[in-house]
Formats: structure tokens, sequence, C-alpha cells
């Protein structure tokens, strides 16, 4: 690299978005933002900077604060964040705003989030999340209603019933098992954090290989050994309770000597009926005591949406595509900041992981990405002329533009065709004389290298230039992009 | 403040957006994008994270680098920044891409963008802008269409023509009026930039308050003085031929001396013969040379699009509203990654300060603002009926909600009330037990308050509260809405 020149590149895990992926989630957020209206929820957004505090997180003496979160002092020496999710946020707008807000207060948005970790594929540091949260709601209608609206928006994008499911459960049920197996205590919060990691690897390795974890430890096919909590057998039956699938009746009994527990069993009930009532079966949203969400801030309900048709994993084997969003009820959040405790619940979609699922479904269609109709320039002189015409088009409604670069006719061809154009306009010295243009379509090009059975006749309708008169121009064009089979505009 | 409790508040010059703003803005930027793609543009986007050099800013020595700009460094010691326009990412983006890209590459985007400064009334560290860019050609086409593209947008969002005005110069006319003034030298880059200050009070103090600033200095009413350029007679003339509004011709007579001069001229008679021939004239686009755009990085042509109707400043006083956005040729951002040159022209737009303008002319309307249908909780063991009456509303498209809270009847109804509800559905055991619901009209309390001319007869054709067969909510809900002139949805 030559001295003085900067080398053109972006930090790592941090990435440009295409205008194939712009369209996508645009698409897809209009339909999510029309299902939460339709709920009743309020855009509301916070900036993407936050005292560093104001995030739950506290001022370190280190020089690099805050692992995970990108942060910098202001020129008063206070430390500033940038936003690692947008619950935190809201946290401090509602408490800040509290005395002039309705309650409950209903409320959601997209923004981009910031996570200072070790990209991989797949994982950024920067990345959108659609977020919609009801604070001042103790109720567990509140919880029942995100599971519902997270189930209507996966439909009105167009999931078929039956590829997805919004998963419930509590963690007051986990925190119930861990009291009646004795590991409640402050102290034991490390063989707590160990042994949810166990419970959620039941999808993976099933009740025997969580069994294992919890106790002696799994050795896996390859001779890996992973160490266990350490648990008895005691211990882990009433763990396991939480996975067998027995329903939650035969939890309740498991968890006869845990109050805790037994409240969330209850709640499960109750979010059961609730949701029964409102014509939701198991079919779209089911109570499920196997998922572990591992936000430390859950306090009671959580739920998870998971979409169960199969893609490719990197090995190219099918995997299920799993989950593209999730949340729950965060009761100590809004509390930090007030005197009062505030109960809440709030429900995360995963903006990138999601528009991947709708593509993998074909529910997103590029249709609306077909390219302008280029004009091109055989004559310097007669810009102003070209320039006309892409004014009429454009008047018109039509995607036109002229060409701006200062090449011959192949590589403005070129450029045409890698704009996707459907059509370019051509008007040299000889047709101007007669008052014409020739279109060229390119659209048709493409489509005859495609296999199409009635080619022939098609083609006899649809020439693939034409020489038309000039002040027919805009009529040709509107003509032919109907042909074409796409919008207008 | 106790201890243990932590402030909810932002940072100075940071603030949460409101549902009308969102929506305002939303609705705008809808508009704006509809025009651009009708242009040819494509979206693309840049994270809001760049390395600090590829911003244009170099790594300084102080432990506060880069003022103006938030930066911190990454975790192998490299500096990184938010970025402070969108202009200097994309120049990132089409260096690294250039090879695979269309050129000349043409693409929109709206983002945020921060300033590390000190924020004042209306001026903030976090604010969105929307800007389109030319990159790869260097014809004033381009530049003469981001002016009509520009006006065109402003009219797709409802300004009238004669309210707006784009005005273009050309930096090369300034500073050819610098050089035939004798005032080129690289040394005299300090009087150049205080007499480019100067020339931009035009609109403020007329042609003899500039003469003053660039001469002597000039003292104002209040008896302040303003310290001047000293520039001698035959400078200040000189000068001023960019701003007496002679015209190109007689301009070009003043600035024969310089042949950079010579081609800004040239270039803006060749912007003002392309823009007429697509049928723009003098009330929307507008050669104006007094028009001085501040950014170092212009090369050629600039323009401002300015609003031209009148607002109240903060003293009460009238004022023309005035610029909205912006923006001009910038041909060697791109070049400082590449060993090429590469031409480049962009437009931006300030997205609140529009969103302000519209608002301001009744432009933004706030009607899909209406909030949703309420139902009342009369009876906690009766909720899941009252979930399921909000899920029968919605699935009609009805913006629709149960009562969340834990409150009595008078909070419901105040807490409805906060929210819009046109309407709220009222269902006690008496109602229950005669299948019927009760619905009360919240919009027409609202409407009888004001003066309206026929309002009996349209009392009595529309009762403030009805009690209706529990079937029928659905469509008497429906009704109702339709008579409030609303949408429902």
């Amino acid at each position: 690299m030559s001295a003085g020149i900067t080398e053109a590149r972006l930090p790592r895990g941090f990435v440009d978005r295409t205008p194939d992926e712009i369209r996508a989630s645009e698409a897809m957020m209009r339909v999510i933002r029309e299902t939460y209206e339709r709920y009743g929820f309020e855009p509301v957004e916070t900036p993407l900077v936050e005292f560093t505090d104001a995030l739950g997180k506290f001022l370190p003496d280190q020089d690099r604060p805050n692992e995970g979160v990108f942060s910098f002092q202001d020129d008063d020496e206070q430390w500033l964040s940038l936003r690692y999710d947008l619950t935190a946020p809201l946290a401090r707008l509602f408490a800040e705003n509290h005395e002039r807000l309705p309650k409950p207060y209903r409320s959601y948005r997209a923004g981009w989030v910031f996570r200072n970790e070790k990209p991989g594929p797949g994982r950024f540091r920067q990345f959108m999340q659609f977020d919609a949260d009801t604070v001042g709601a103790a109720s567990v209608a509140a919880d029942a209603e995100m599971c519902m609206m997270m189930a209507d928006t996966l439909e009105a994008l167009g999931i078929p019933r039956g590829q997805y499911v919004v998963r419930v459960n509590n963690r007051k049920v986990l925190d119930g098992a861990m009291e009646a197996a004795g590991l409640a205590a402050p102290e034991q919060a490390a063989v707590r954090l160990n042994a949810m990691r166990a419970l959620d690897k039941f999808d993976k390795f099933g009740l025997e290989g969580v069994a294992l974890l919890l106790g002696p430890g799994r050795r896996d096919e390859s001779g890996d050994f992973t160490k266990g909590c350490g648990l008895d057998a005691g211990q882990i039956e009433l763990l396991l309770a939480v996975l067998d699938g027995k329903g939650l009746e035969s939890l309740s009994g498991v968890l006869a000597a845990s109050p805790r527990g037994q409240e969330g069993v209850a709640e499960l009930v109750e979010i059961g009926a609730l949701i029964r009532a409102a014509g939701y079966r198991d079919d779209r949203i089911r109570i499920d005591t196997s998922v572990v969400r591992g936000l430390e801030y859950y306090t009671g309900p959580v739920y998870e949406a998971e979409l169960l048709f199969e893609t490719k994993n990197d090995d190219g084997q099918p995997v299920r595509f799993g989950s593209v969003g999730g949340g729950g009820r965060y009761d100590g959040l809004v509390g930090r900041f007030l005197k009062e405790n505030v109960p809440a619940t709030g429900f995360s979609i995963g903006v990138s992981r999601l528009t991947a699922a709708l593509k993998a479904l074909g529910k997103l269609s590029s249709a609306d990405a077909r390219g302008p109709v280029v004009v091109l320039v055989m004559d310097r002189s007669a810009i102003a002329s070209y320039q006309t015409m892409v004014a009429e088009l454009r008047k018109a409604g039509i995607r036109a533009e002229m060409y701006l670069g200062s090449s011959g006719m192949k590589p403005q061809m070129k450029y045409a065709d890698r704009r996707g154009a459907p059509i370019v306009v051509i008007e040299g010295s000889n047709e101007r004389e007669a008052h014409e243009v020739q279109l060229k379509d390119l659209a048709l090009g493409k489509e005859m290298s495609k296999d199409i059975s009635d080619n022939e006749i098609w083609r006899a309708s649809r020439p693939a230039q034409v020489t038309v008169k000039r002040a027919d121009l805009v009529a040709e064009v509107k003509r032919m992009l109907g042909a074409a089979g796409g919008r207008t505009e």
C-alpha cells in the first residue's frame, strides 16, 4: 500500500447492508409494525448512546470498562456506552417519564444494538433488534398477549401454521426446581448456572445426556469429556422433571416443596387458559418447561419463538431453523431507577435472523428490486435531450435514469445489465433526426435464456428491440414493462 | 436520591423519539425513498462505527482524539469512531467494493450520525440524515440531477412550488474570486476562510455589510464590533461580484483572470442548460453564486435546498424557514483510499429539520395515530372473555387491546383517554348474562366539546353509548369507527 493511502476496510464484526438486505428487512419490519400497532402498541425510540450506569453496568477502575459493551468517556468524564439491547434503555425511558406515560405502557421499536465481543460467522458487533414491551402490568395476561402477538406476527409474515411454535416457560419453575433440589442458596449461584446450561442441552442430548451433565459428566462420540455438575440422583430427578414432558400437574407434584415453583406452575396454567380462550392451540403457542432463556434479569414467564422448518447447517446437515426471537418478564429492571418495583414484560426479534428465515422460505420477494430504465448517452452534445427523456419517464412514475459516466456503448450496456435495467433507451443522431428512439428489452433477453414453454408465441408478441416514435416513448416503455409482468414504479 | 438508585437520564444532546416524531419522519422518508428509487438510486447502508482514519480523521497523541467525533479504542488498540456524516463512510464503502460495483454508483441511505459537540436548542449530538450520492460520474449532469431530484422530492412531500428553491453554486467560482483577488496562496487559507464566512453573511447584512466584514470590520446596532478581513477595495469588489446578482456573464468577465473561476462559471452554465431542458425553471432550481457551503471537501458544484415560507424564530419574529439540506461535489474523498481520483457528488437532507418544516406546513397528518379500542376489565375472573374480544377485533383488522393493569373503572377510563382510544368496550356480569356489551364512543365525547354546526343531527345519529349484542361486537365497532371518519386499522 502506497504512503498516504488509507485502507478502505471495516472493523471486525461490522458490515455494510446490501440493497437486498435493506429491502427485505424493511418489508418484513413493515408487517411487524402493522401487527404491533393492531395490538395497540405505540412506537417509541431511544438514542444509541446512554450513560453506562443506566444500562446496568457499573464504572470500573480498569482502562477497558464493561466487557461486552462499547464505552467511552464524555468530556465531563462520565462514561457513555452504546446500548447492547433495547430493554435497558426502555427501562430508563419509562423511569424518566413514568409520571406522564399511560400505564400500562405499551411500546415497540426497532434499532441497532452493539456487542463488544469476538465476532464470528453470523455473529456481528452491530445488529438490529425489534422489541415490544408492556411496562406496568403485573398480570400474566401481558405475557400471554406477547406470545399471541408473536404468533400473529409470524403468520402475518407468511410463515405457515405448523412451521413455527412459541414456547412458554416460567423462570419461577426453574427456580423452584433448584429450590426443591436444595440449590437455592446464594452461594450456589455457580452450580445453578451450570445446571441451567445442562438443562439447555436437552434438544441436543436428550434426557439421558442432560442427566449425565447434571451428574458425573458426559463423554461424546469423539471421546471429549464434559465435566458434570456432580449432583446426586435425587437432585437430578427433580431437575429432569422440568424436561420430561409429563405436564404441569405432574410437575406441580414434584415441586410441592417449593412455593416459588408452585407459583410458576400456576402462572403457566393461567397463561395456557388465556391463550386457549383467545383461540390459540398447542400448534401455535405451547407451554414447555424445558425452555431455558439465559438472561439474568428474567423474573417470571419466558418465551421463545422457534421456526420448525429445516435448513442446512455449515456441514450441509439438515437442522431446524431454530429461534428467531424471545423474551420474558423483567420485573426488576425499571425498579433500579425508582423507589418502587415496576413489573414489565417484553419480546425481542432478531431482525437479520428472521429476515434470513423468510428468505429461506421464499416469503420475501425481490420483485420490487427491478432496476431502472437506462437512457444511454450516444452523443454527449445531446445530453439535454436524454435528460428530458428521463424526466418524462419519471413523471410517469417509471424508474429511470440517464447514464452519467463517460464511457462508450459497450460499457453502458454492461452498466444497464449490472443495474438490472429492464429496458435501455437509445437515441443516436439518426433516430433524433427521424424523431424516433430505440427500446431494447433486456428483461426479455434474460427470460429467453430460461426454459419457457410458450417461448415462441411470447417472443413473437414481444420483440427484443423496437423502434418507436419519440413522442410515444413513455407509452411504449409502460407497455413493455407491463408485458414483463413487473411493477411500473 | 437514595443509595442504590440509578438516576434515569440521558447524556446531554441525546433525546428519545416520540410516537409522533417517529410516525412523521417515517411517513416523510417513505416519500423520499420512492422519489430516489424512481431516479434509479439503490439503498445501501454502512454501520455506525468505522475506523477513525477511514473517516478522514487522523490518530492524535492526545487522550481525547478527534474533536467533534466520538472515538474509542478497540481491543487491538485501533481507534474506532461513530460516523459524523454519511458521506465519509460511503466513500469507504465505494473504495472497498469498487471492483464489483456498477459505475457510476448511485445509492441512497438514511441513518443516524453523531457529533461530539456542545448541544443547544435544536442541536443534538445524534441526528438523522438522508443522503443520495452518485460516485464515479465526473459530468455535471450528475449534479444537475441531484438538484432536480431534490426539487421533485420537496414537491412529492407536498411543499408547493414557490415555497422552496434549490440554489446552485460552484466552489470553483468562489475559489476563482479568491484567485482573482490574489488570495489563492496556501498560506492565505485563514484569510480565505474568514472571507468565505463574510460572504456567507449576505442574507443577513446585505452587500454593504459584507463589504465592511471583508474590509475594515462592522459595528452592529448594539455597538458590538466584528473584526474585518482587512482586504483592499479592489479585492472587495472582486469578491462582491459573486453576490451582486448581475448574472454569470458579468461574473465571467470579472473572473477573466482566473482559469478556475472560468471553469466554475462554465459548469454553472451547463447545469443551467440541463435543468431547463428537463423543464425546471428558476422558481424551482436557481443558479445563485452567493451560496456558500462550509464543508472543506467540496470541489465543484454545491447546492442547497431552502424553504421560503415564514415561521417564527425564538423571539417570535417571522423568519424564512431556511435550509433543509444541501450537498455538492466531493471529488477527493474516495481518492483517499485508491490510487486514482474518483469523482462524486451527493445530497444530504436533515431529517428532523425537514420533518419540522412539513409539520409547520400541515403536510404530515397524524391521522393514523388513533389509539386502540380498549376493552375494560370489569371482572378479573372474566379475563379470558375480554381476551377473546380483543382477539376478534384484531382479527378484523381493528387496533384493539385489553386493559392490562390492575386498577378500577375510573383509572381504566383515564387510561383509554390518554391512549386516544376511540371506543371502550364494557362487559360487566349483567351484560355477560344478557350476551351483550356496552360500547362507549370516546371520540364522540371529544367531538362534542368542539363547536360543530350540525352537532345535534350528528349526535342523534351517533349516541355516545350503545348496548349491542355480544355477537355483533366487531360489526358495531367497525360501524362506529367508520362514523368517526377514521381508518379501521
